[in-house]
């Protein structure tokens, strides 16, 4: 059966190459409306070769024009993107909803911190000294004579950027990858993920039309659909993408990678790939606030069906003798819990799996499923021996699910966070004299982490200039990189060296007089000078 | 036959690993003289399996000790490894000309450029602002609340750096990655070059004994001698191990890199790999200076035998006709040359090898070599549709031989630039006329390289803020970044994001006192004020 929805806005089922909807395609699939499992139309058509072969061709002729420009023009292609996104809120919002069954407030939110994104990242490169600058004068006297030498981040060229699953809008076509990939001047080539095309092609079109509307090549966008995933290995093989933007499984990440790293000349692969973001609850704070805790964290790992990057899904918590009142608090709430829709049916029957994998340990659930790929929240409870002799526990299961350890000793609790891998987050909740007592964890947890939240919940990921949302292996593929806030730019930059060249052949950023008034660093001192 | 230097420093021919020369060892090799071709004492032990266990082990318990130091505490590290090699100058030139015939003014150069380099990264963490340290205030009064947000760069861990044979100083066992890695702080194991093993050691002893005054761990440094690969190979597979910095040939970058990428935990590999930095010269200069061009090319191409990461080695140049000034005064120059000992005896071999390969295009030798691993200084030239023809021509040839590309037209030229793989530099020579004419050559070298020099030559490679001594593959296996200048410290760090953290337990870089006075992105606005 497939829902028609009456509201339907103009789709066309087809990949955006070129500033336009193609004619051809490959296999069809339907996105599905997770709170029943029926099919939405319209039917979508696959890429093919020959669309790879438009879509690269057409970014490679771009990149030099789209390097060409100014921060101020590229602040207005993200700015103009932003503002038909939020033009568009209503119809996005509704047209997310039936392809995720997330929470219409939610999907609402989802669209400002979109249109947000795009405007903080154009107001970075209007402002333009994120390209940092530096320029070291000559001096001929020296023996040998020291040359006049400036630097500055340069884009890469063309980036593929794969759409999540789990945030159709912030993380999808016009996300963050994509928002920092052409804030740094780089062509973008989306693969949309299957799970949401109305929505993916709602938002490609949005951007295909700010690209014309601005007299842009059209080859600085393209998106492509498909069923499989013969076309996102195609692109990241393609010899014209110089870097990839990923966010999914650890499969699906290392898959990139692995094929990023055997091309001729390999390219660098920024996967998030999935982290269990474990909370270290300390007993002070335990006993002041225990069941504000436990509230606060059945809020967290049910965020979003628990289909967070950032969701807690291991806590480690005191003994149960000593923190009866948060776990039986923690248990009342996941008992009283609805079932939540998933977002696919893979993602359901995974996380069925993963649980059923974990039946020993389940200490309460939510109310049982009915429709659609609903899953039922379930709280799991184990030891810190336990935990340790099993290390798939420590692996990320998506969806409305936590597994709480209990530690007898703080020497456990070292002994558990020395031995993490990597995670995008690390969470320790605990009085002040908690937190003095337990400063070498502190430490450790932030050698295993992108970032250390301290008294709060890891989902809520602020886009700002201090968010680092990555971290070591196997958090993701390039701990050296943030995937969220301004930070995220970084990765589709490389610096180039001017020697010797003359004032009209610099970029702006370079030149004496500075005319974008941007802070430099000058012989080694930071200023906004002209020279 | 094996020759005993006379004025032999105490040499032990064994690695260094805690702080201690080991006393076990497998297989033997020696260093040799390159202008005689004989073995020189003591004989160099290769490390052992045990060695790298425990260099390892020191290592990653060092880590977390190093990475608690404060700026300063680097600096006086990277100080006292800087004067005790300046106070070794004598010893150290000395040892360096046995093992790699470099001329003694060069070698004595090369140790101020290798104290020089540590100064400089001594000077950038004691004044502070690398680490990029930004602060978000926290706003309670949003919807939802914006926590409080710092984020800095904080080091890798451990860091593996591989020697390279053409500068026994300034990129070996105390030279750039080294100084870079140690001042972001990391630990480093360095795998000695085989062809310079007793400079090594000596500077080995020196950074030991540096890290010993300091008080610090001994696992902060580490030195390992290899006579194979196996070493170096277990290094870049060991878990400890953070990342890779590495100087050498392309296939010894390539196999570093592909050990990384299977690990269970991939980890970035930073090798410089070769490059022939490919000289464009414009007919305006060589009309109005051309011999001049001709006298400073071949300066440059033979400059330390022509194995310069940054030899000039491919040069475009206008077809013979019109130039037959300039080629006629290079072929002179080579001419008159002499012969040049290469550094190892598969240097030697490779460099005969490759020069018989192009021995079509041979137009010009130096004198005969007669001892040792000497080379004869050749002159190659060819056509822009010869070489279009023949990739292998723009492949790297270490030694003194460099190959003139005649172009007839200018839009061969753009041609040939537009076809370029990755290298470190390129060179434009020409007028102010010239330059306006090829602007759009300027550009497109500029997506090609780390560092494009104008009317100067690529050798020579300052170590400065502004330099990029990188540039897109196959020049380096990560076109991020750059080996030489001080953004090569960004290699070995990753950001940290620290949300509601107490003051108290925050790096003091992201105190609200700013105790270090340094430059922060405070609320998106840059300033070294508290708060």
């Amino acid at each position: 059966m497939i829902d028609t929805p009456s509201s339907s806005p103009a789709l066309h089922g087809q990949s955006i190459v070129e500033g336009a909807c193609t004619i051809t395609g490959g296999d069809i699939f339907y996105g599905h409306n997770p709170a029943d499992g029926f099919k939405l139309a319209p039917a979508y058509r696959s890429a093919t070769a020959a669309d790879v072969a438009a879509a690269t061709a057409a970014a490679r002729a771009a990149a030099p024009i789209l390097a060409a420009t100014t921060g101020a023009q590229r602040g207005q292609l993200l700015r103009a993107i932003a503002d038909r996104i939020d033009a568009a809120r209503d119809t996005l919002v509704e047209r997310a909803h039936l392809e995720t069954a997330l929470p219409r407030p939610r999907l609402t939110g989802e669209v400002a911190r979109t249109s947000g994104q795009l405007r903080l990242f154009a107001a970075l490169v209007e402002e333009g000294s994120w390209v940092d600058a530096r320029i070291d004068q000559a001096d001929p006297n020296r023996t040998p004579p020291k040359p006049d030498l400036r630097s500055m981040l340069r884009p890469l060229g063309p980036v593929a950027v794969f759409g999540a699953s789990n945030f159709p809008l912030a993380f999808s076509v016009a996300g963050g990858d994509t928002a920092s990939a052409l804030a740094a001047g780089n062509p973008v080539i989306v693969k949309a993920h299957s799970a949401h095309p109305g929505t993916s092609e709602l938002v490609g079109q949005i951007i295909a039309e700010a690209v014309q509307s601005l007299n842009l090549p059209a080859g600085v966008f393209a998106l492509l659909f498909d069923a499989g995933y013969a076309i996102g290995a195609a692109l990241v093989q393609h010899p014209a993408i110089r870097a990839v933007g990923f966010t999914g499984s650890f499969r699906g990440g290392k898959a990139l990678l692995d094929l990023a790293a055997k091309r001729p000349d390999p390219i660098p692969v920024y996967a998030e790939m999935g982290s269990s973001n474990p909370v270290f609850l300390l007993p002070g704070a335990l006993a002041e606030r225990g069941s504000q805790i436990a509230s606060g964290l059945h809020t967290s790992f049910t965020l979003g069906a628990g289909q967070f990057c950032t969701k807690p899904g291991v806590v480690f918590v005191p003994s149960l003798a000593e923190t009866a009142d948060f776990t039986n608090s923690l248990r009342a709430h996941t008992t009283a819990g609805p079932a939540f829709p998933l977002l696919t049916s893979g993602i359901a029957s995974t996380y069925a799996k993963a649980i059923e994998q974990r039946s020993a340990f389940q200490t309460a659930k939510g109310a049982t499923p009915t429709s659609g790929f609903c899953a039922q929240t379930t709280l799991l409870e184990t030891t810190v021996a336990a935990f340790c002799d099993d290390p798939t526990l420590a692996d990320e299961v998506f969806g409305p699910t936590t597994l709480l350890v209990h530690y007898s000793s703080i020497y456990q609790l070292q002994q558990a966070a020395d031995a993490l891998h990597g995670h995008l987050t690390a969470t320790v909740h605990g009085t002040d004299q908690d937190l003095r007592e337990n400063a070498a964890l502190l430490k450790v947890l932030a050698t295993k982490v992108g970032r250390i939240v301290i008294n709060g919940f890891p989902t809520g990921v602020e886009v700002a200039h201090a968010m680092v949302h990555g971290g070591p292996w196997p958090a993701t593929s390039d701990g050296r990189s943030t995937s969220v806030g301004t930070q995220a730019i970084y990765r589709f930059t490389r610096p180039v060296s001017y020697q010797s060249m003359p004032q009209w052949a610099l970029p702006e950023e370079l030149q004496d007089a500075n005319p974008l008034g941007i802070l430099r660093l000058v012989n080694g001192i930071h200023n906004s000078q002209p020279i």
